[in-house]
C-alpha cells in the first residue's frame, strides 16, 4: 500500500527518468530529492520503493539509487549462450566462478539428468554480470560421464564453447521451466538483494546433438534484469 | 531475513505438507501450530511467511492458511485457451467479467495492435479462477475493426471460441513477453493480494490465420499459480 503523495512523486520521478534526465544513471541524494519535492524522507523512500518494485531503479549499498539498465531479452528458442546473448544486445557480460566440484545428486537433479539420487555429478556455481551488475546466479549440474576432466578447465568461459571444443558436444533441444518466486538465501546475497526478494528461477534441461540429457542449469535471475521473449 | 527457529519450523511444516498431512488443504489455526512447535506467534508467523514466499501455502483473509494447489502449467506453444488448459490438467476454470468497454488506446497498446495512440479499442477486464481461487487478472485489448458487436456478447466465454464461431477468426502466431515483477494496484486486489506482491506479467500479442494482429492480452498472474514450460 502506498500513500497518494508517494504515488505522485514516483510518477514525477519516473517521467524524469524516462526523459533521460539522470545521465550516468545515478539519482540525486535522498536529501536533495526530498527537498526538491518538499516532502519527508519517509514519503520519498516510499516513492523510491515503488519505482524499485517496478524495476525502474535499484539501490546499491552505501552508493545510493541508480536507474535500472534495460532488461536483457531472453529468448529460449535462440541457442546463444549468456555471453553471446549479452553481446548481441550491446552489453558486456562477465562470469565469475564461485565453486566447481563433485557432489552427490539430490533427487530433483538426479531425475533431470536421468541419474539416481546420490550419483556423482559436477556442480558449478557461477555469478554472471551484465555491464558490471550481478544479474544471474546459476548452478550447472553436469553428467560427469560426458565431460571427463572438465572441472580443471577455465570455467569462467562459456560452457557451450568448452563442450564443443573439448568434447565435441553441442547443445540440441532444451526444456525450460520458468518459475517466478522469491530468491533463496544461496542466490540472493550474490545478487546484492535480500533473501525473499522476487526473482525468476529458470530451470533448463539440455540435450546434446544425439538427444542425450547432458546437463541442467538452475538459473536465479534478478527480476528486474530480464524479459523472457517467446514467439510461437 | 529469517531466524533459525523459523527456518526449522518452516522445514518441518513443509515436510508435513508434502506428505499430504493436511487433507482438505487447510492448516491448523496459528494458535494450535504455535503450541505444537512450542514457539511464539511471531516466530510461527515468520515460518508461515517463509512458506508463503515459496508458494507452498497461502492465506485467505479471515479464513486462515491453506496449502497452495499445484501450479498450472503454461506452455506458450500450446494453443489452448485458459479453460481448456485448466481442464487438460484436471482443474476447473471460471471467468468473471469485470468490465468491457471501448477506450482510447494508450501508446503501448496502440503499438502492439498497429494502431495509433488514441484510436478506439475494446478493453475487456476479466478475472479467472482455477478451482475457485483467483489466479489471473487479464486485460484484453481488441482491434474493434475485426470484431463488430463483440461487446454485447457473453464475455464469460472463451474469446477463442467466440472469435471462431461469430467472426471466423482463429488464433495463429503469438508473441509472448514474460516479465516478473510486482502486481499493480488494479490487479492485486482482484487476486486477493497486496499491491506490490510479486507476480508474473505475461503480454501476448496475437495474430490470426491471416497473420493480422487481432488483439493483445495483458495477463497478471499470482506468482504461485503457474509454471511456464517451454520446449525448444
Amino acid at each position: 500500500m502506498s500513500s497518494k503523495a508517494a504515488d505522485v512523486i514516483a510518477s514525477a520521478l519516473r517521467e524524469r527518468i524516462e526523459t533521460g534526465e539522470f545521465t550516468g544513471g545515478r539519482l540525486p541524494a535522498e536529501r536533495t530529492l526530498s527537498e526538491h519535492y518538499a516532502t519527508t524522507r519517509i514519503t520519498l523512500r516510499e516513492a523510491l520503493g515503488l519505482l524499485e518494485a517496478q524495476g525502474i531503479i535499484y539501490r546499491e549499498v552505501r552508493r545510493g539509487w541508480f536507474v535500472a539498465p534495460p532488461r536483457l531479452i531472453y529468448n529460449p528458442s535462440h541457442h546463444s549462450h549468456f555471453h553471446a546473448m549479452a553481446l548481441e544486445q550491446g552489453r558486456v557480460a562477465t562470469t565469475q566462478v564461485i565453486e566447481a566440484r563433485e557432489v552427490s545428486a539430490q533427487l530433483t537433479v538426479a531425475r533431470h539428468l536421468h541419474l539416481c539420487e546420490g550419483d556423482t555429478v559436477y556442480r558449478i556455481r557461477r555469478l554472471r554480470r551484465v555491464d558490471g551488475r550481478a544479474v544471474l546466479y546459476v548452478e550447472h549440474y553436469l553428467n560427469p560421464a560426458y565431460f571427463p576432466g572438465l572441472l580443471s578447465e577455465d570455467l569462467t568461459r562459456s560452457l557451450t564453447e568448452l563442450y564443443t571444443q573439448r568434447y565435441d558436444i553441442r547443445y540440441g533441444g532444451a526444456r525450460f521451466t520458468i518459475l517466478p518466486g522469491p530468491l533463496p538465501s544461496r542466490a540472493a546475497p550474490a545478487l546484492n538483494v535480500a533473501s525473499g526478494t522476487p526473482g525468476l528461477l529458470i530451470t533448463r534441461i539440455n540435450r546434446d546433438q544425439h538427444d542425450r540429457v547432458i546437463d541442467c542449469d538452475c538459473e536465479y535471475w534478478r527480476y528486474d534484469a530480464l524479459c523472457v521473449d517467446v514467439e510461437v
